[in-house]
């Protein structure tokens, strides 16, 4: 199954990332993989930025900015990636404060056209 | 004036960068540097991007991921890199897509202790 090798993937090459999911804007996820030791549930912070990025999108309207590629969020906690895949789905990688933030963006863009190759087949 | 030499210099130090501000979570900036050549109003992003901000430390309180320190956030014709510098005040770059971004984020982590210390004064 290649989303739940995408997400498996992510996790696995990234230092310090601990979750990783394939969501559609609706916040439901079509594969996600956290790691046992990972202290936070992916889903709910899926969902929550699923709403963020269309927020995101309409503040990038108003200031006639395009599409939203990327979202990168670094909490006290956490450092979150998201990339868009399509304008439904979106990829979102987990990560400890120290991990590899560049790595991990890295691993999103070059799984992203796996992703939405499977999404139009 | 420490505000203004911040601004400008994390511009003319990062590689495409265009603009950058310092600004209040009430969209007020304290100062605000944009190349001559620059295709956007900073202050009107700034504005936006702080609702924004206050909304992203709604869902990380949610997540109880702590606070917000740094956003990024890639579109089809800007990259913005917002870091903030207390609960009231961030700094804020626009860069273009091909622009430097791990050179702006680094321009923001260094130039934000020289504005903490400024706002405390």
């Amino acid at each position: 199954m290649i989303f739940d090798d995408v997400v498996k993937n992510a996790v696995e090459s990234t230092p310090g990332a601990v979750a990783a999911l394939i969501m559609g804007s609706d916040g439901i996820a079509i594969s996600n993989y956290v790691k046992p030791e990972a202290d936070l549930e992916m889903e709910v912070v899926g969902v929550e930025y699923a709403g963020l990025l269309g927020e995101l999108q309409r503040v990038s309207d108003i200031l006639q900015s395009g599409g939203v590629r990327e979202l990168t969020v670094t909490t006290d906690r956490f450092v979150i990636v998201i990339r868009r895949v399509t304008s439904e789905y979106f990829l979102a990688l987990a990560l400890a404060p120290n991990g590899n933030i560049g790595k991990g963006r890295f691993m999103l863009r070059v799984q992203s056209p796996r992703v939405l190759k499977e999404l139009q087949m």
